[in-house]
């Protein structure tokens, strides 16, 4: 158990920003709006899914829409009455929250809800990373209902998905529903027991978020190296460094979908690395080779600072170091890749993992 | 009281796809449907509004989507669906049926459900014609809320609105849910109360569209005008007799859209007429001039045989009779024009009501 609080709300961002793979939603503007909530109403208590009761009810909540429009139409009280709207439909009340997703925004998403109701958030999520689309949890590829869902807007309109033939039809509808909200939307699953948190979530991957942002901000404190920092904390390896040289990227069908093109420097003079996304990077091709795919991590950094870049901030002239992290292992068995592996993006690769 | 059946199936879907102006589905497509559930399953009882018992539960089930699209991919038993879903969502059983609205197809729609689960059907809709956007309906207009409802696709996904700021978003999420679901569904609304439909209802529009109905196959069978059995029994007056010679029809957004041209014969001789759609006719312009604007009722028949000739069947060639009705007066008000007149669909006339 530990606590949510003004003090570690950077890092928790900051370090889910980087795990996010460019998804998630943008970590600055997620952390001022948990930092609002919990000014307002108090920390938020941070369970380990051992200590969740047996009979918790624990209700995901999370952001969905595209990170480009996430920046310019900043989300409010979505995920509180999406919660309310899903306890009300089923009857049940939450007594724990949990993130969908480890990204800048989502990962401290259920805080906002948190705070105001004084619940309390397990130390999980559905994915260990973000990934764009909503049927692409752990939670559902090992066997937790998707539906019922609930989807809300800022302006007062609610819908509920009690029913649809598979995960990939909730999330049809859902973004379609999310696309005339305005592209910026929150949900809520139906409760989770605790039994299935453990078994179908990522486990600790708040904590892990915290302490990656934590060792990027105490080694800038140092002055040592923040990237030393992040595959200290987080096993890994650097994939390409350099500068950005293109950045094609169009918010369509309510997605940011896009490719960026990398100049080498140092270590990778005179190369180029391409990379690929759907609100988060999917593949990294570099001087035509793909070098990484989904599920493992693609995440982009700031060079110098260590800053996640998310998708939303990608723009010419950065100079940005790509490193690379193995999936949570929920994501590399057979039925994990079937969810969320390169051919699900359309990519003709088989999945070969990240060496480190 | 009185009994759809297969005798007079026909009538009803002939005479409510005269009344749709255009839109509210296939009759032909319709009646094929309404046929083969009373077929298996038996007459339905259709009550006057004044005999529902005064604690009846009624609830509105239609169809939604473009009609370009109800031909090819023909509905199955979503009204079914979405009727059970809410149902369940709200916890209250329905004791009636209505139809959302009077076309060729929908005015049969709640005959379906009603069939397979013995309920009635009341003699009244929630137009009066047809009209392409969910909240133009008179229910609304007059009080009932317009959420929660429930809307199901063939496969067997539902989605549920609780609630929306206004009507307007509650079309908004239902046509972009439509949209995913193939363009064709189903809705049902939450139960209105036996005073409810009294007084926000066009009261006995199905016996008007089975008696329309029945007069032209009456007249046809004699050898007399079916044009003269229309206006016979329904005041109206002739707009324009021609030929079509243009159509400029798109399904887009969930709609059929576009416009058709006709070339004036016998008195018409040498005029021409506009008539712009949204599923519905909304405008008629003879040589330039507004002769006809909704809420009156701009329909088209076949000259020959007074067959109504609904969007989707549009046609070069086609030698068509064009006929005004008046609204039903619950659409002429302040009230009713805010949210069916001319306006409302960006055309700048003020409603004038028809002269017959």
């Amino acid at each position: 158990m530990w606590e949510a609080n003004e003090d570690n709300l950077e890092a928790i961002a900051m370090g889910a920003g980087i795990l996010g793979t460019g998804g998630g939603g943008n970590p600055y503007i997620g952390q001022l709006r948990a930092r609002q909530a919990i000014r307002e109403r108090g920390p938020v208590t941070v369970l380990d899914p051992e200590e969740l009761p047996d009979d918790a009810q624990v209700i995901c909540v999370g952001g969905i829409g595209a990170p480009t429009v996430g920046v310019e139409k900043v989300r409010d009280l979505q995920s509180l009455y999406a919660l309310r709207a899903i306890e009300e439909f089923t009857g049940k009340k939450a007594t724990a929250l949990i993130s969908n997703e480890i990204g800048g925004s989502n990962s401290v998403e259920p805080l906002i809800p948190a705070a105001i109701t004084g619940l309390p958030v397990v130390d999980a999520d559905g994915m260990g990373r973000a990934f764009p689309e909503f049927q692409m949890k752990t939670f559902f590829v090992y066997g937790v209902p998707w539906c019922p869902m609930a989807i809300a807007d800022e302006k007062g309109n609610t819908v509920i998905i009690p029913q649809t033939i598979n995960p990939a039809w909730a999330e049809r509808l859902a973004r379609a529903i999310t696309v005339q909200m305005g592209c910026v939307a929150c949900y809520a699953l139906a409760p989770m027991t605790a039994e299935q948190v453990r078994t179908t979530a990522v486990l600790n991957s708040l904590s892990l978020a915290r302490d990656l942002g934590d060792a990027v901000i105490r080694a800038r404190m140092r002055g040592e190296d923040p990237l030393a920092a992040i595959l200290g904390t987080c096993p890994g390896r650097i994939l390409f460094t350099g500068k950005i040289s293109d950045v094609d990227r169009r918010t369509t069908s309510g997605f940011a979908r896009g490719n960026l093109s990398l100049e080498g420097s140092g270590e990778n003079s005179g190369e180029q690395l391409a990379i690929y996304f759907q609100n988060e990077n999917l593949i990294a091709r570099k001087d035509g080779v793909v070098i990484c795919t989904v599920p493992d991590l693609i995440c982009i950094v700031d060079s110098e600072t260590g800053e996640p870049v998310t998708t939303e901030l990608l723009r010419y002239g950065l100079r940005v170091t790509v490193m690379g992290f193995p999936a949570p292992s929920l994501w590399t068995t057979p039925e994990g890749l079937a969810v969320a592996g390169p051919q699900v993006f359309g990519y003709d690769n088989a999945y070969s993992p990240i060496q480190i």
